[in-house]
């Protein structure tokens, strides 16, 4: 298949009621505008989350991974293009890369996805779903940004305790994805965004929560700007998910 | 001056990872298209913030009230139109419809604003600068929602405490007007948005917040769906908004 038709390219403008305060796209809007986009090219595609929920399935994100030498300034246009990198029995690697305003390529993402059945919450085999169709779309487009790590956090002290309310969930009852992002971020003091940005964000899925849920937070300090998150629920200590944070 | 150069209209699609849990564009999501559609009707006539920065002038949002007898749907295209209703010295009235899909009215909004002098910090005199320009667009278009009302709070006990962090600051350095909006519809509980919806959102800003501040929030039920809402800094106890939400 022609790199044409299996990378989609979407063109966005970012906004200026969109920006963090130092006048860049947030990382949150950022990372909500690369699910959009991964949902545009999988619909186009037949195994959007739209598509599939009249199947009965659904997509589940495991893993992301953003990494950027520069973020779009506010009013600016910028490109993301995602592809298929990889389709295994149970998950598969969806990549990103965005452009700036001239074409340059300012940033990479990878994410990680499994599909499951929405009676049963088992997941689905992605070799043999539709056929086996996605794998017709998996494209070796270059993405030179290191695949996700292992993260461990030795912490046992909360830095923040937050109850999930209304704004935290999406359309599945659970706790949106991105959202996990903006609260991690809100860890950190304004002076360090001052001075650096997060070059390297992390973040491994491991249980969803619901509204009402009080989740901990839990920080290493690494040093040299590498900062190790856990987010735990209060209630019976289950690991939400894990995050590395990497500013310069 | 025609209503085809007064009235500017921009066409958005409610994308899915913009949603509430019912699937609708979150309310907050929806204020922020406002508040840059604003920015671009201005901006395209000589008066947006870009402009004025470099003038040393910029918009403070005064009063923003939010009414809708629907809400866009994910992936459902939408259209948002604005113009100016008024012009007086030291305010001027902008007002928005909301069309659905298939171009039906499905709700409006008002706002009024201020613009300031960034090294004063006074209010500027709208009727004198740019020669009087802002008037020329003023546009007699129905906007059939009532203006913001005054709205008093008499409870004393706050119902949540939150300090206020990274994602919450704008390009100002202060508290993002439009998260105010989002940690109002936090106060109430998931099950009130599974019977209701948010028919009316009324909210008026009286005094600026910075990061670190720690906010009250206070909040009167005056029943059958409404409910007042101040939010006060926690040191020196200043009002800092207040709004009313009707849920039908």
């Amino acid at each position: 298949m022609t790199e044409k038709n299996t990378v989609g390219s979407y063109e966005f403008v970012a906004e200026p009621f969109c920006s963090d305060f130092t006048g860049h796209i947030a990382l949150g809007v950022l990372g909500n505008f690369l699910l959009n986009v991964a949902e545009f090219h999988a619909s186009d595609r037949g195994f959007g989350i739209i598509t599939l929920n009249e199947g009965h399935y659904t997509w589940v994100l495991s893993r992301l991974v953003l990494e950027f030498d520069a973020m779009p300034r506010q009013t600016e246009r910028f490109t993301i293009q995602t592809w298929v990198e990889n389709v295994y029995r149970l998950f598969t690697d969806r990549n990103f890369a965005v452009l700036d305003k001239d074409g340059k390529y300012i940033g990479y993402a990878r994410s990680v996805w499994a599909m499951i059945d929405l009676d049963t919450r088992k997941p689905v085999d992605l070799l043999n779903v539709y056929s086996g169709g996605i794998t017709s779309y998996i494209c070796d487009k270059e993405c030179p940004i290191e695949k996700a790590g292992k993260i461990k956090v030795v912490s046992e002290t909360p830095v923040r305790e937050l109850v999930m309310r209304y704004s935290d969930i999406d359309i599945n009852g659970h706790v949106n994805s991105i959202r996990y992002i903006d609260h991690i971020l809100d860890l950190f003091p304004l002076d360090l965004y001052k001075s650096k940005r997060v070059k390297r964000f992390e973040i491994a899925y491991i249980n969803e929560c619901h509204y009402g849920d009080t989740l901990l937070f839990l920080c290493d300090d690494k040093g040299a700007g590498e900062y190790h998150v856990e987010i735990k629920k209060k209630d019976g200590g289950e690991v939400v998910c894990r995050s590395k944070v990497i500013f310069i």
